[in-house]
Formats: C-alpha cells, sequence, structure tokens
C-alpha cells in the first residue's frame, strides 16, 4: 500500500484525492494544511475518517509522518522551490503540481534534491498518464499524416470576476506565470510529446495581465529547428476550450479534450473522417491511471 | 443581362465562369489570354459557345468590346495594378482575384481608378457572399458568446511537389504574398468582418518560403485597441483545413469550412452544442450568391 500525504488543500487537491482513493495499492494517510481547522475540513468534506488519515495544522510536521511515502504538492507554484525539497529531504516520493516551477533552474533544482534522496519525481500533468496520450503521438510518429510541420492549440475557461480578483492563478506571489503556467503548461507539455522535439526558441505575446501584472491571456509560437512550428493560445477570459490539432501534409490529427475528456465513458481524437476511441474496461481504467511509485533507492 | 469578360485563364476562372452561368441574369461574354488558342482551349473546356462568348487572345481587346459590363480578372496579383486601372478606364466594372494587391496603396490606387471611372470595384472573395456569413456576424455581435476578445484560425492545404516549385502562388514575379496572400486574405478578411474593427497592429511569423523567397507558411497575430486579439495560420505544406473560431466569455462560435463549405447541400457553424444549418432553397440559393452590379455611373 503506498501512503499519500497531502500538503496544502487546494481545489485541485480534491481531484487528486478522490483519484488516489480509487487507485488499487494507494491511500490517502496524511492532510496538511497551516490549519488543523482546515485540514479537518478539507478531509471531512472528501470522507478520509480520522482513524486511516491523519491532519496536520503544519507541512512540515506531515514530512515527520512515517505512513507517508509519497507527498502530493499542490501549494501555489511560487512555494515550490521551498517545500519540494524539503519532501525529498524527508524521504519521500514527490508529486508535484503543474506548473513544476517557475524557471527551468528551479525545476532543475527540485529534481535534484530527489535524486539525490533517491525519491521519484513526478509532475502534476495528468493526461498524459492517460491511455488515449500514446495512442496519439503513436498516429503523429507513424508517418499518417505525412510530412508533419504544425502544431495549433487553444486552451482557456471563463474565470468570471471573482477569479480574475483573487484566484492565486492571477496573483503574483502565488503564480506568477498566470496562464502560461496553469494552461499553457499542458499545451507545450503536448506539442513536445507529440513531436517528441525541443523547441530552439520561442515567442509569446501577453495580451492582458492582472491587476498585480500576472499574464491572463496569451498566445506564443514555438519555433524546431526542423522547421516545424507549433502556435498556441491560452487564457481565462473566454469559454472552455481545449483544441489541439497536429497536421502533417496528409492529415490533421485533432483533438477537443486534450487535457479533460469530455466524457468519462470514453475519450476520443480524431484523423480526417476517422474518429479513434477508446473505452474503459471493467476496471475503471482510463481516467484513473495507474501510477508505479518507487520504493526507496 | 450584364457581360462578363474574363482576362487570364487561371485555374480558378473556371469555378467563376461556372458560377456565372449558374447566376440569373448573367453571362460570360468574352474571354482573354495572351494567346487566343488558350481562350480557345478554355471556352471550349468550359463549353462557352463561340457565338455568345468571344475569344481574344489579347487582353486590351476584350477591353474594347462593348458587350463586356464586368470584367473578371484572375490574373497574378503582380499584375493587379497594371490591368485593374485599365479596366476601370475602360468603363468596366471590376471583378478582381484576391488578394486584391500587394500593398494597401496599390488597392488604393486601383479603388480610385474604378471610383474615377464611376465603375464598381469588388474583390474576388466569395464567402463573404454566402447566407451564412451574416449569420455568423450577427451571432458574434449579438453578445451571446459573451465578452468576446479572440479569434483563432487555421487555414491551409498541401500544394504538394509540383505546386512548390512553380505553381504562380510561390513565384515572386505572380504573387509575392504567397500563403499571405493566397489564404490569410481571407481569414484577415473573416476577422475584420465578424468582429468589426480594424487591428492596430499585427505580427508575422514566415516558417517557410518557396525557392523564390515567398512565404508558404505563416502564423501571425493581429492585435485591436479594443484589447482583442486574433490569432492565424497558413500554409501550403499540410492538409486541407480552414477552421475558424471565434471565443467569448460565454461561448465559442465554430466554423471548420469557413471558406469553402464541404458540402454543397448545406452549411453550417455551432455555438457550444448547438449547431446552426442554413439549406439551400429550390432556387439554388447559398453557394450560387447573387450580386447585384450597378450599371454605370
Amino acid at each position: 500500500m503506498v501512503g499519500f500525504g497531502i500538503i496544502g488543500c487546494a481545489d485541485i487537491a480534491q481531484k487528486i484525492v478522490r483519484t488516489i482513493a480509487k487507485t488499487e495499492g494507494c491511500s490517502v494517510v496524511a492532510v496538511a494544511s497551516r490549519s488543523i481547522e482546515k485540514a479537518e475540513q478539507f478531509c471531512a468534506s472528501l470522507d478520509l475518517p480520522a482513524t486511516s488519515c491523519t491532519r496536520y495544522g503544519s507541512y512540515a510536521d506531515l514530512l515527520g509522518d512515517a505512513n507517508v511515502q509519497v507527498v502530493y504538492l499542490p501549494l501555489p507554484t511560487a512555494l515550490h522551490l521551498e517545500w519540494a525539497p524539503k519532501v525529498a529531504a524527508a524521504g519521500k516520493h514527490l508529486l508535484l503540481e503543474k506548473p513544476a516551477g517557475l524557471t527551468l533552474q528551479e525545476v532543475q533544482e527540485m529534481v535534484s534534491a530527489c535524486a539525490a534522496n533517491k525519491v521519484q519525481f513526478m509532475d502534476g500533468v495528468m493526461w498524459m498518464h492517460h491511455v488515449r496520450a500514446p495512442k496519439m503521438r503513436e498516429v503523429v510518429q507513424s508517418g499518417e499524416l505525412g510530412k508533419v510541420t504544425r502544431v495549433a492549440s487553444s486552451f482557456h475557461f471563463c474565470g468570471g470576476e471573482e477569479f480574475d480578483e483573487d484566484n492565486i492563478r492571477v496573483r503574483k506571489d502565488c503564480d506568477p506565470l498566470g496562464c502560461i503556467g496553469d494552461l499553457g503548461w499542458y499545451q507545450i507539455r503536448a506539442i513536445i510529446y507529440l513531436l517528441q522535439e525541443l523547441p530552439s526558441s520561442a515567442s509569446a505575446y501577453v495580451h492582458k495581465r492582472s491587476r498585480e501584472g500576472v499574464p491572463t491571456s496569451c498566445s506564443a509560437t514555438l519555433f524546431f529547428d526542423s522547421g516545424k512550428f507549433a502556435t498556441f493560445d491560452c487564457g481565462f477570459d473566454t469559454n472552455l476550450r481545449q483544441e489541439l490539432a497536429v497536421s502533417g501534409s496528409a492529415g490533421t490529427l485533432a483533438c477537443s479534450d486534450f487535457v479533460l475528456c469530455k466524457s468519462v465513458d470514453g475519450s476520443e481524437f480524431s484523423v480526417g473522417s476517422m474518429v479513434f476511441q477508446e473505452g474503459y474496461g471493467p476496471k475503471g481504467h482510463g481516467l484513473e491511471s495507474t501510477v508505479e511509485v518507487r520504493q526507496g533507492g
């Protein structure tokens, strides 16, 4: 049994806790917030019994819990560099909410801390572990689309007035990358994952910023030495869309729910008029992905 | 009866001739090519009888034909500035294939020539005259999408090897704007038409050029003073796609055949899960649009 500890009671943590609960061999054994009351509330709302899940009013206390083998860290990005290395130093595997860090250097530092302590580093990009993702990559890499040169993606949701005012994703001290970290992160990952190449340069326009100067609407282009390019736009100001299109001389792979499947009953993507569908077996395989966690060194 | 003269036997002219033939009150009365043989061939392939349609081996000769009231000019863009004012000076209305000119100044000069000679100027952007276009604009302008801030468009086709070598659209002396003039022209028009605003600035990346240096793959962003923006990418190197999405806080209008309807039986666009459909009446209304040509001054 793999014991998960949750540090921080962000909304996204609720989804993860429910997923852990559904995953064979895993359970949430501890939850920490800055206040014990908040940890209690979080556990109560998710039916995590006090008998099997310890509540902590301090992040550090959770790190001392011997039952915790993996820490899921959904703290605001600006706090990752402080807490991720502490998780590693405590000998716990790390599941780090995305975006992993604010700079490449920050991420490298966290990855190094995990390596030095012989624990697993994983960032919270779920869709890549979905059964659909490698199928999509297979099609892109197969040559079926002809010569692939172009990826276009749009990923937005409409946050609304309250969100625009004080959601952590528009606050400089929390998630200063704004929509680029929150949405563009997925798009960049999808582009790199599907093309299997790293861009050589990038260009971005920030169209809108929050009161604190955090990007809330952006469009960007990634350039590849091979001549390929990818464009993506993301923002908190238009309705939910999650489009991804990979185009080649002979066809285009299109997926309009690449991050969050629109249906829990199945997922799909298309190439021209052909639709690829993935069902979910009786074991509930699919949305709940199985993650193997390396135990110890 | 409005008599059309065709100057230049480009592929696109075949489509226009067929459309004119189907349009009530219009007929093709003259065709000019640089050689009489080519004009003959063109007319034969389109069943234009010599009795009602005069063949000319010179563009200038056609301009002297009193039966011609409108000239359709599908010449390469680089030749527009030479021939469009000659058409106007001959007192003929002008239907000019797109892109109208290579610069704003060129276009202004041609429009002025038409105005001075009291003839109609019209560029060859057909989709705007389709019954669907004003419906789409109505939805965008209605507020139904919430606050509209973003347009994204992709328009490509795969030209193939032969095209890449010597199609007029990759030749500097013919269509030096390449894919920006051939495809981006539609996208820019759609963006301006639907948003009813002019961009204040623009930025573009040319990802690929033909041997002669003509853009064959491009991505661009248009910026509007209102805070809106539009991204589009176009090129001759990936398979046919003609996507257009206008996004607001409450919804997105999407159309995946905005230039060329995928079906001759109807056209559609969607807003969320709602699909707007336009049928074609028994009079063949729709794809064959009715154009009113102002006669004389």
